[in-house]
């Protein structure tokens, strides 16, 4: 059974999860009511999954993330129904949203939110005509992560696939890209196996949605080494040349990969009332 | 020497601090332009020092207190000078605010942030005369904790001092305080030390302006034992049966005791670009 699903094409994995009812998709229409016409759409696609912290990290992140024009937020948890502490926090939110689900399969230990981040790029692809889709871009937007809402304006424009500096990535205090003298791309700044096909962390790159729905079959793999889940789907989608530096051509940190401490809850035997969501 | 300011009074402390010019005082009227009249003004006052993770987390509290009106953040810094990150970070923050720095002696290694919180009192009481203050409330709200919005509209209508449950405090999902049927407080639902005066963490409570300038002496003391600066402080103003509770009645949780870890850095000797600040 493990091995089964470690193997199984990420793509059929998406599909049997859409029969089995894992995910839930909804109309577009019913959604995109505001948001001005004359600014591209952000799809940050989130990934979930329940623990102590859960409710405080998207609290944290929906505080930064209220503040963006045009956002629209895929929040796609990792359990096999969608749970009323996520549920009621987004309505509440007061951000546009889309609620998704899907269980990452109990053979499957290793990049977790892969699944997740798949159901998220299915939805759009689900949700939109390449004809008719709007000008937008997506952007993996993990709910630990710290982001000045810089970030957010240089990635509104992108052509194809945008990158910049992630904070606290590859044990260093940033990562990032190599430019050549005319400003693009010509290799990554990182010490943590730079010979990857696209040495970029997750928090490091966005894409324009037309090139998602022009690349169906783009997904993050399962069957990677670790390291080469960004590089999985970028492959499909770019050559290195097509890369648009952002944040003052890679000299500024807008963005960091911040963990939260699992919180001391040792005098929690039956103590607190469990009526009461933290 | 280090027992000499572990037993100094503070008061005399921050005395030595202002002589030695160690803090910036600015006028009031130079910062109050706007801030709606009707509103009682939030004065948050944050302590922070220089670590890896300063200006992740200065960017990510700010994103939190960009969104509360009438809000004037206090930030004081544990440095001899004022650093240009902080001062360049307030600046680019859009938040009205009062930068401050002084000094932890080297002999002082307990209560982190307690000189710092009394020179954001001292501010307040430098700046402010009691009968021409503004309607105001006063938190101490540390650069890590996670916040919903909503607390500060709980607290912003502070008589003398409110109290609130704090997630992730004293080793449990939430610290709280019983309240009595007739919804007054009558004691602390927490695990570590119930005996302290006030077992209140520093993220659980508000107080009044107008109460820290009629009560001048009132400061977090440094020569008591771990857990009972709060009560320290707390003992000067209020007793129990003024304490007013909110997050309905006490039964949500609007506020986090969050931690980051500190970010791996192991491979970043001499590896990145010391100019970029991050």
């Amino acid at each position: 059974m493990r091995f089964k699903f470690l193997f199984f094409p990420t793509g059929i994995l998406l599909c049997l999860c859409l029969y089995h009812g894992y995910i839930s998709v909804f109309s577009w229409d019913e959604l995109s009511e505001a948001a001005s016409p004359s600014l591209p759409i952000i799809f940050a696609i989130t990934p979930t999954y329940s623990r102590p912290v859960q409710k405080a990290e998207l609290t944290r992140i929906a505080n930064t993330f209220r503040q963006i024009p045009a956002f629209h937020w895929i929040v796609v948890e990792d359990t096999n129904n969608k749970t009323s502490l996520v549920t009621n926090f987004l309505k509440s939110s007061g951000i546009q949203h889309t609620q998704l689900c899907v269980k990452t399969p109990a053979g499957v230990t290793k990049a977790r939110g892969t699944l997740q981040r798949n159901v998220g790029l299915c939805w759009l692809r689900e949700t939109f005509q390449l004809t008719e889709a709007p000008s937008g871009v997506v952007y993996f937007a993990d709910d630990d992560n710290t982001y000045n809402l810089e970030i957010f304006e240089e990635m509104r424009y992108t052509n194809k696939v945008s990158v910049w500096p992630v904070g606290f990535a590859g044990g260093l205090r940033y990562e990032s890209l190599v430019l050549n003298d005319a400003g693009k791309v010509k290799g990554w700044r990182v010490r943590y196996d730079p010979s990857r096909p696209f040495a970029i962390d997750m928090a490091g790159f966005a894409v324009n949605l037309d090139l998602i729905l022009e690349k169906p079959r783009a997904i993050f793999r399962l069957d990677v080494k670790p390291g080469y889940q960004e590089s999985s789907l970028l492959q499909d989608l770019v050559t290195m040349e097509d890369l648009e530096p952002k944040a003052n051509n890679c000299t500024k940190v807008l963005v960091w990969h911040t963990k939260t401490l699992n919180p001391n809850l040792v005098g929690d035997q039956h103590f607190t009332d469990r009526n009461i969501e933290v």
